[in-house]
């Protein structure tokens, strides 16, 4: 995934032009007075999920989901509740049955974390990876092509 | 607890005069498809900390807290993920050494849970619950007698 | 639910013949350093499905589950990861729709927390609470007469 | 990191030495029915915390702990709940200030999980990232020449 994701710098706002916000729960934070590495990997999903979902078209194909194969994340700063966290994701590369995402998550102006996912189209009936329908693939060559350079 | 907050009617926006906004997580979902009673504990808990903590004066007094002794839900409907769950919540009785907590959960117009709580005033140095000081106390009695009725 | 569940000594482990261990995890704790309540709350459910479950023939009736009405926790003493919690679990009273559950959480021998819940019966196609068929009916019953006192 | 952890199989059990036991919850769930992976985070961590925490001699040193840099996880099946993951965790490489650790989640035989991490120590007073004393440097050389090849 390095090599496709790691030449976007995601440590800049710029490089996104999808955004969730997501806010910081007291829960979320640990014994070091910090906000939780698992805390973070929430923001991530919440922000992926976002992402892709309108590309799915599940209201045409019901059983079309995506599950999460390889999830990397750095974080560059530790954070604190209260707050927001602006998590900026893209969709970095389409494969033929699997797909690779790549975020920023920025706390006011610093970049506090990055990440990428390796995620594979999954039907939901047959609990397996799937090929997805020309259309969905179609939605998603698009968006790639829309995204910031 | 029941005779001091039943009385106010938590299904009401009205109510509330302070407010926590927490974005609903995927991960908050369970396999019923609807946003789980544990999420929701972490969603009062967001508003219990941002109403409490400013009245603790912990630059003055760096060892007092409070910690959970009571904790009631009420589910009044399900909800799902995307959105963001407006909780309203209030300071209902200050004791001696603890006062209770009453909330209010929304997802747009809807009351989708409401809660209270009975907190202790603690000293995490000395780990167990105290007698507030006297400048806490007052700010806790203003913040009551300002609220709406 | 009070008057259902109090008689019943819910600090003592004779009390229950139902047990649940649960690991603690360093996330689940805050940082006041010990065990956050909201985790508690997992723990709780964590027990409710292990209890319930098997009296619902979800093989015979697929549709049928149970959602979560009212919950009310109370902390007894703050513990720490790591370690491991045993949940005990009973089934307190079966009305037409509902049924109430009471639980006890225990480290060693410490009594750490007590909780209750109202459940109703739930329909997860409907997505409304409905009367459970007679032989789940029954199942409670049965559970609930062989019971420890 | 990939260049140590790698060759290792993460997916035996015979890798591993030192072993965490995480029960699975109810809540750790999402709506595809399985464990989502923002839990299987939290299973990593316990184990992590489990592996280091001896070696850091946090009596001689209290301020002396260890902050997440870098995480990876590659899943392997979904699985859900009820059931207990037993997380294999090993220290892949020791650096001047920092570490690598690899870990293995297995459900019965099956490994559901594979992930590693690159570790800072950390000075919980100063905010920052430590050179550790010689004796926990020892400590963590001994124990990566005592694991499995």
């Amino acid at each position: 995934m390095n090599e496709t994701v790691r030449p976007i710098d995601l440590t800049r706002r710029e490089t996104f032009d999808h955004w969730t916000s997501v806010t910081i729960r007291f829960s979320d934070q640990d014994p070091l007075g910090h906000v939780n590495n698992v805390a973070i990997a929430s923001y991530v999903e919440a922000s992926r999920t976002m992402l892709i979902r309108p590309f799915l078209l599940q209201e045409k194909y019901p059983e079309l989901d995506f599950a999460l194969v390889h999830l990397e994340i750095d974080y560059k700063g530790e954070f604190t509740y209260p707050g927001t966290v602006d998590v900026g994701g893209r969709i970095a590369r389409l494969g033929r049955k699997s797909f690779t995402t790549a975020y920023g998550l920025f706390v006011d102006d610093a970049c506090v974390a990055t990440a990428g996912s390796v995620n594979c189209f999954f039907d939901t009936s047959k609990r397996q990876g799937v090929t997805p329908p020309d259309d969905v693939r179609t939605l998603f060559e698009r968006r790639i092509a829309a995204q910031p350079v």
